[in-house]
């Protein structure tokens, strides 16, 4: 890609830093004009939010594309789709029972969203790729599938047969399968790939338990041992092989192994050795497998993102380009991409835009070629902060009471410590009430004082967590105490819930100490950068656990009754069941957890993935634990070690690689032109400061001997999970790619999909 | 390093490959070259074995180094370790209790020993270093406190007053700070090396119980809710620390949440909470900080052994060297080399030695620099199979009849099969005994034949594993089957034991089955490789569990009592102790968990670190609550990651690196001289052929049209645990280590030793 690369040697002067450039395209360009924009623009966002979406580019389509990816378009459809996923809570068996006709128009109304948001993305789409898409063909059938069943089931129900809503089971697909479910998409395709050898291990896995039950079959059977419930220990080999499996999860440890261990000491050598073997060393098994795949697969995931990103932008490069370079090399005028930018992100400060195409022009020509203009995406993506120093409103109205010595002492106190009155926390007894009120003024006063000392526009800036997160919590306390003490007063009765969340508010401020604390605030960085993929894993246990929910609730609905503490039913020693008389199960007042609504079955399943507990077996068929078995294979073998594999990763990372090399250009760029804010100064009193999206304030204010207006690179803890992730093979990626000539139509517009499960 | 490079260019003549080279140096040298000989010999297996002992040079003490080194001084050395440790159980509280005077004496041979050991150290290695040592210190300071202990002990005993050996808990020490124990104290710097790491992880992770059971006390413990025992649930600050503290082991879920959850579903949320963050994310931060600092320091460690390996290289070298290479470059020559490869390696074939020399070689000079000489080490630890090609015994017996159609046949089909009756196993009934005749008649028929078909030597070959696992395992079920019969016969017994030894033993060729399919052989090579360093890991579990059991014993033993299942003890129903009556502990029946000896102790250990089971806080103060979390926090925080970690890297390294450099040199080499066996060329009669170690054949009668002497690289299933950690991190380290001139002294001749505990 040599003839993309600027031609070096040109020493240009440096001081048009900063300056708007020749203004040679006028704010309203022709047609033709608006529809190249608008077509780069979606070309940009397109890149820099990695959307994969073969789009037509007509500008009708490309209109229309717009309005799809509109925010509100895509939050509609989300309301959908857990509108339609919390109708398990209405429909039979229910928490909230609602009569078939109105769980059904709901039903109806959600699918009939879906087709909408699919008819118009065919719009939006050519039609070939429309139906090549499984993705497509996935919601298609999975919403035609809902009528059907809908159909039948209301015909069935009105007529007083017995149905099943079986189409429940496909309702989390329509998650995964939606436009905007790319990175949900990407953690089923690491199961996918990571599939084929976890199985291996699995063969190998189970191979070893069935030669382990054999085993215990020969060595216990004949022993006429009995286990604690009486039963024959160790006599029928499909129960051995299930007692060993749970084993594996720890769940029946050390029951199973009592009645061997009382016989004989020796026996305990074949548990021993199988704790060993299966439970330690395949369990670490799965986990290499997962996390082995899991870091190649990302790193060819991470690759196939970077390419079709730079694709899109050279698309929208080739859309703005003129011959006016050196050699008539392609080039992009900085009027141009001003006013892509603008459209790309409206509320873009003048002062950041002109930043970024500092570091892009680095020699000041007023252009630049398709290499440069390829990083507009990454650039776009990384959040720099706007910060302008402004006096104090205070200081404006009397300046000379704001700058007298006391006003300047306190000023200094305030910002020297984070928190006045932090450690008068402990030795606060949460009884007294009276005590309660001390605090709150005193908490109160903190703040006041702390806005006192800092602008308030700068004090409550959005990248200011910890003060939000202080106000936000003093103030609600101070309310919940009010609330709290006028319903004393008013009837001698106290709400213990607003009690309790102003408790919990107060525990909520610890948090903060340990933030403080040099070496955990690198812990807790990495728990918050966690923390948007967890949500993604999240949204993967939901899809998971709403499938089983479904079959679970069909299977047991009704086999475990809950009594109420204070029933005298006599049922209720046995969970309203009496195959359950006498089980530990009922003994132990399981009897809660059940399937018989779609809430208790979640926490069933949570408890399943912690501790395989499976007292569930006894109320149906022995071949329920295929059920048990099968939750734990998905999620604890498959779905938990994906998550340990990805924050094993991130935690490498994190350790490893420092930042990106556009993010030290920007950065040094910055500090060239000494614009940088001193990065996490306590003493100095600048930086707590406002960040100003639409201000409009020219350049020409900058640069004195204190400069007004300042960047600073957001803090670490702001980043993607698209970002952690390219962040984590980008050393990896970045030399073949730029070798690399980017080949339209075969590269990666075939969107990777989640294949029908 | 340019100086030790061989010149190139000079095209000496290929065919002086395996020619004894020039015997210039007299099979008995002078006094002074043995001596010479004899330090280049401790050098160079020194550096093979990686023993980082910084010895005395004067010949003396060289033979003294020797005999310290010596395979059966080491072996005494482990022997009194082991019989030192196994007095625990013959102490009190003893499995098979022994007079005192018995094991003090006992443990006195095992001090002296040590003592001895000591000082024959002490005259082996210089004054100054020996006392710089921590480890030596450690030993010395352990044998004393034990001999003090003994006497306070003996002489309170003797007068009747209470004691204890407290001395006992040190004793593992010496297992770890014994000089062999070099892999196990690497384990232990490991451990030392994650620690400030792990603790500001744990300390983050204890502030979130912390302020999680800060919270459940202010949400539950008003509330007046009940546990399943009828206590109070979550009202005392402590319990619930304790109580939440479990549940991150899972040990009692759902136990802990179910009152909280019948009184209201919300309150799942705080557990959801706490499990999601605690016990997935905090436990995988665990793992991922002990996973990054074992890779980390594994890597410096590797590269301390490789440079100190190269160090003392060096040093052999600078013995033998002379001034012979073109611009008097100092080289060794081969007759030199040979005689010192004969002292390193005894039992080395003439034929294998110089196969390498030829590597070494590779221009036929006659002499090699110090570049090639330094990797002679490396060169002897890659195991090379002489392979000779013999006729069968019974070729040469009957020529005729064993090269008869028939018998050509015979040998055809079971060279085709691995084995020929495997199948017919599954439909065996394990009952029917004269069945078991006629398999067990099959499977002998089956060996004989193949011992036709093969060399009877090369089928016993020490690398064929499988040959010797079916023998032995048809012999001995042969064996069992024919004692079993005979008592059948004799007295119409029938015994168990020898039933299921037999059964045990052909299940365990069921393994050969999985083997033999290619997908789980790279699974299985897995865990053989891993098997040595299981070994590791399971010493250090063997010096963590025996200091546990120490202090465990003190604190619990005697507090539960396990009576026969037969007995008629009405203490029977609370393990003996009040205190227990109406516990899940004595309801489960875990009577025999108790720390009553050292057998059940290392039982409940175990059982500990699969489940935190804390039944015994019980039987003694709320305090002891303590040993159990810290048994957590060691075990299973520290040792099972470490474990994990390491499973983690070996299978990672498994799929990305292949082969040493080295290890391809010397199979190109045997390649170009076309001695290459077929690898696992089942087609070819060749495959199973004998080692031949003390085969003193020359060389002049290989390289006919088909060589009767060849050689293979032994399979990777074969490498020690060192050669797998250097081969981690081989390629990392490679290139800075060969610019780098060793220094003597100050590099790594200080012992990387394991601090005092």
């Amino acid at each position: 890609m040599s003839e993309i690369e600027k031609p070096k040697g040109h020493a240009l002067s440096k001081d048009k830093v900063l300056t708007n450039g020749g203004n040679n395209v006028s704010s309203n360009p022709s047609d033709e004009m608006t529809e190249k924009f608008d077509l780069a623009t979606v070309y940009v966002s397109d890149a820099q939010y990695n959307r994969n979406i073969f789009f037509d580019t007509s500008p009708q389509a490309v209109r229309l594309y717009l309005l799809y990816n509109h925010w509100f378009m895509q939050t509609l459809v989300y309301t959908f789709i857990i509108v339609n996923l919390a109708l398990a809570l209405f429909e039979d068996p229910a928490v909230v029972p609602l009569p078939i006709w109105a769980t059904s128009t709901i039903e109806i109304i959600c699918l009939s969203a879906f087709s909408v948001r699919m008819v118009h993305y065919a719009k939006v789409i050519p039609k070939d790729k429309f139906w090549k898409d499984p993705k497509n063909i996935c919601i298609i059938v999975v919403v035609t599938l809902s009528f059907i069943d809908l159909t039948i089931y209301g015909a069935l129900k009105s007529t007083g047969y017995f149905a099943i809503r079986w189409s429940r089971v496909f309702r989390p697909l329509l998650l995964v399968n939606v436009t905007e479910g790319r990175q949900l998409r990407r953690a089923f395709r690491s199961i996918r790939n990571a599939l084929p050898q976890i199985s291996y291990v699995f063969l190998l896995f189970m191979f070893s338990v069935l030669v382990f039950s054999l085993v215990a079959l020969k060595l216990f059977g004949k022993r006429g041992l009995l286990t604690i419930d009486g039963s024959p220990y160790f006599t029928d080999y499909l129960d051995i092989v299930f007692d060993l499996y749970v084993l594996v999860t720890t769940a029946n440890s050390p029951d199973v192994m009592m009645p061997a261990y009382n016989y004989s000491v020796f026996f305990t050598i074949f548990f021993i050795l199988y704790i060993v073997i299966n439970t330690y060393t395949f369990m670490s098994f799965f986990l290499a497998v997962v996390y082995s795949n899991y870091k190649k697969h990302l790193k060819e995931e991470v690759r196939q993102l970077v390419k079709s990103r730079r694709f899109k932008m050279c698309r929208a490069f080739s859309l703005l380009q003129e011959a006016r370079g050196e050699g008539g090399e392609p080039v992009v005028t900085q009027a141009k991409w001003n006013h892509l930018v603008k459209l790309v992100k409206p509320n873009i400060s003048i002062s950041h835009r002109e930043l970024l195409w500092s570091v892009l022009d680095d020699q000041n020509k007023g252009h630049i070629g398709k290499f440069a203009f390829v990083q507009l995406a990454d650039l776009l993506s990384i959040q720099v902060i706007t910060v302008k120093s402004q006096p104090h409103p205070i200081q404006i109205c009397f300046p000379s009471m704001y700058n007298s010595p006391v006003s300047r002492f306190i000023r200094y106190v305030v910002h020297q410590r984070h928190s006045l009155f932090f450690f008068y926390y402990k030795a606060e007894n949460p009884v007294v009430s009276n005590a309660e009120w001390g605090f709150l003024a005193l908490y109160m006063l903190e703040i006041i004082l702390k806005l006192y000392a800092t602008d308030p526009r700068a004090f409550f800036a959005r990248h200011h967590f910890w003060n939000w997160f202080d106000t936000i919590i003093i103030v609600s306390a101070l309310f919940g105490t009010i609330i709290n003490s006028a319903l004393k007063h008013s009837g001698g009765y106290t709400s213990r819930q607003i009690l309790d969340i102003i408790f919990i508010l107060r525990v909520l401020r610890l948090i903060r100490l340990v933030d403080s604390i040099k070496r955990f605030r690198a812990i807790i960085n990495i728990l918050i950068k966690i923390g948007p993929t967890i949500l993604i894993f999240g949204q993967l246990i939901v899809v998971v656990y709403y499938i089983f929910a479904m079959v679970g609730m069909e299977l047991f609905k009704g086999k475990v009754q809950f009594f109420e503490p204070n029933s005298t039913s006599p049922d209720q020693e046995y969970c309203g069941n009496p195959l359950l008389k006498g089980t530990t199960f009922a003994k132990l007042n399981y009897c809660k957890n059940n399937f018989n609504n779609v809430v208790s079955s979640f926490i069933v399943l949570l408890e399943l993935t912690v501790v395989n507990q499976c007292g569930f077996t006894a109320v149906t068929h022995i071949s329920a634990r295929i059920f048990f078995v099968l939750f734990h294979i998905v999620v604890v073998i498959i779905i938990i070690n994906i998550f340990v594999a990805f924050i094993l990763e991130a935690f490498l990372v994190e350790y490893t690689i420092d930042k990106s090399d556009l993010q030290t250009s920007l950065e040094k760029k910055i500090e060239e032109l000494e614009l940088n804010v001193q990065q996490d100064g306590v003493d100095t009193g600048l930086v707590d400061a406002m960040e100003s999206n639409d201000n409009e304030l020219g350049p020409s204010e900058a640069g004195k001997q204190k400069p007004s207006l300042m960047f600073k690179i957001a803090s670490r803890r702001s980043r993607t999970v698209d970002g952690l992730l390219q962040r984590m093979f980008e050393t990896d990626i970045r030399p073949e790619d730029f070798n690399e000539e980017e080949e339209p139509e075969n590269i990666n517009f075939s969107n990777p999909v989640f294949d029908s499960v």
